[in-house]
């Protein structure tokens, strides 16, 4: 997949460890339209400020991106790295350091060393190419197994617009971003606000959507460059139709590499919708179905293919969501469990545990108490799990 | 030990397994005076709803006890077999039902079978006796690898008071309660006000402080029983010095019950103190450390022995409590690994590293900030834990 005006590159800097793509490059032949969304956590790591500083004037035109060694870090120190690095990728590319966009990811608590990046910076600006976007999905990947790419091409009047997305998880995954980076790459031409719109709505319909293990990082970034290209019909306020296609577009790229990145959350076997309906208000809707796709013990008896309604149950009680526990129903998939709050005993129970055998289920969660609904996306939590982040830095 | 005036059986009624001591019950000569706390969870077991109408009177004279498989429901259905059971246990003893206390513990999600209560509930009522209580003990647990006991003479004038705690975990276990069961015996004479008061401050300051995996039971019970036997000077708000000593022993058996539920957590390792120093408010500083203290990442990094720091600062900034990044410090016991926000480097992380080895160490994070403190006891997570509770019922 390419898209117009772009191009992107990939190679092994040795930031951590020897042999492994670990620093990538994406640039575009001119300055950018740029929507970026970034961690709600109150600890911002350098990049992610950095970031947040330049896309003021909502351009860009180059993301330089390390894995291996992230830098997590806040203070002066964090910043000089940043800055240092996006400077070296400005100078490779001859274009001002404020077009610059940086993202770090990979082990924490230790400082980035620039020095790698050096020798690096120019061989990777020297090797952009217009297909080296598989390259750049592999350079970013942490405990990813596989790199998550995901594409679309739209007509917009007739002006064919490409929208090519890369993403990397996988722990650390949670509403409110997750660890995890995605960039877009788009040829649509573009009014900034209309994008900043499109971005917003769609992450919150997919990267804030799911959680492995209820943690957020401090490096969470999406951006999204539209380079204009594609010289399709500007989109913005009086374009509504060619609107709709664009946002449609990559929203189903962002909800694709949201589901890509919880399939291959860190040691999960099941991807697990979670679907709270008849709620009294949307807000308790969501927070008892996040409550239900964090909870310890719901996910462990997911692993073991256990359908455990009491636990669900339980779950929902320690949660905001007020319900009348008489009234609850219960159902994976189309195999109704609970009716009234009351089990249904082992003739439902046992068809619900080969539901639970499948690699991918959705349990409803019924309150019958109001007309509020909220849907989140989790895994198991297995003893892989454990294992990845008890050795990571190992 | 003993207490004046209490006896206690236990029995294998085989409710769920055979050849387990799963029933259990506890009798006081005459109606004690009885406080109790209960799961703050919104579905609340009918055990614990038909315990805490019964104790507005504030008087309870038997607890009878289960394990194998908890009553957890909610409907008429579980409240019949709560009513139905404490009958059985007021008919075998001779005194009235409103003085029956009924808890359960077990597996969730199946009705409550009342059918082997009937023959083993006046075996159980013939087998009372002073120095039943290590059998009571054994009866009340499931994942728990080693009973709980706890007890404390005091000198009250010139009465001797005994105090005995019996207490079960242990997953499912988080502030607010805990799937924990507590039943403390006395001989203590002293007011209901009085007793309220002393087991209300001390379940705040030691099983709300725990937490395994965040999640809350709906059977959560801690049930206090003062007899008067020891026929000390009245315990009440006339007689400060009296109750202070009393409150002290008593506070100090729920400590001490919760730091071995925390011990005997689900698969856990290591029992970990974190320590939230400098905050603004002292919610703010309980919210920060119960949002470190449950973090899946913070406690696995525990599980490896990692001082991952980075995941520690991470879990801060998603909680609700303010800091400013570049004040923190973070120590491991006496050793120093972040100051002003940045990490002391590789020497420091060595020796961090050793403290973790430990099977007991203190997190202290200071946010230079404020004034507040909290403190929260947690374990690490392990693959054992996600094996247990996946595997629970098979």
């Amino acid at each position: 997949m390419k898209v117009k005006g772009f191009s992107a590159a990939a190679v092994q800097a040795g930031i951590r460890y020897q042999d492994r793509l670990d620093l990538g490059l994406i640039y575009s032949e001119v300055p950018a339209v740029t929507a970026g969304m970034f961690t709600t956590n109150k600890v911002k790591a350098a990049p992610v400020i950095l970031d947040m500083e330049r896309l003021r004037q909502g351009k860009a035109q180059a993301v330089l991106v390390n894995s291996g060694n992230a830098n997590a870090c806040t203070g002066e120190q964090g910043m000089e790295v940043a800055l240092a690095t996006s400077v070296m990728a400005a100078e490779a590319l001859g274009i001002d350091a404020d077009l610059v966009q940086v993202a770090s990811t990979g082990v924490i608590g230790e400082q980035l060393d620039p020095q790698p990046f050096v020798e690096a910076v120019p061989k990777l600006a020297a090797s952009l190419k217009d297909d080296g976007f598989d390259l750049l999905a592999q350079a970013i990947m942490t405990t990813d197994t596989v790199p998550k790419t995901s594409s679309a091409s739209v007509m917009i009047g007739d002006a064919e617009v490409n929208l090519l997305g890369i993403s990397k998880g996988a722990g650390m995954i949670m509403p409110d971003m997750a660890t995890m980076l995605c960039f877009v790459v788009t040829d649509a031409q573009i009014a900034f606000p209309a994008l900043h719109e499109a971005v917003k709505t769609g992450v919150e319909q997919s990267f804030n959507l799911i959680t492995v293990d209820g943690d957020t990082s401090t490096n969470d970034t999406v951006l999204v460059m539209a380079n204009g290209a594609a010289k399709n019909v500007w989109l913005d306020e009086k374009n509504q139709q060619g609107l709709a296609i664009f946002t449609d577009a990559l929203h189903k790229i962002f909800k694709d590499l949201a589901l890509q990145i919880l399939s291959d959350g860190e040691g999960t076997t099941k991807v697990v919708t979670v679907r709270v309906l008849g709620a009294r208000s949307k807000k308790e809707a969501m927070n008892g179905a996040q409550t239900i796709a964090n909870s310890a013990l719901v996910k462990t008896a997911f692993f073991g293919e256990d359908a455990n309604w009491g636990r669900i149950i339980a779950a929902l009680g320690r949660s905001e969501c007020n319900f009348r526990p008489e009234r609850v129903s219960i159902l994976f998939d189309d195999v109704a469990m609970v009716e009234n709050g009351l089990g249904l005993g082992a003739t439902a129970e046992k068809k619900a545990s080969e539901v639970l055998r499948r690699e991918k289920f959705t349990v409803i969660v019924d309150l019958h108490d109001g007309a509020e609904n909220a849907e989140v996306f989790t895994t198991d939590l297995t003893c892989d799990y454990v294992n990845i982040n008890a050795n990571y830095r190992s």
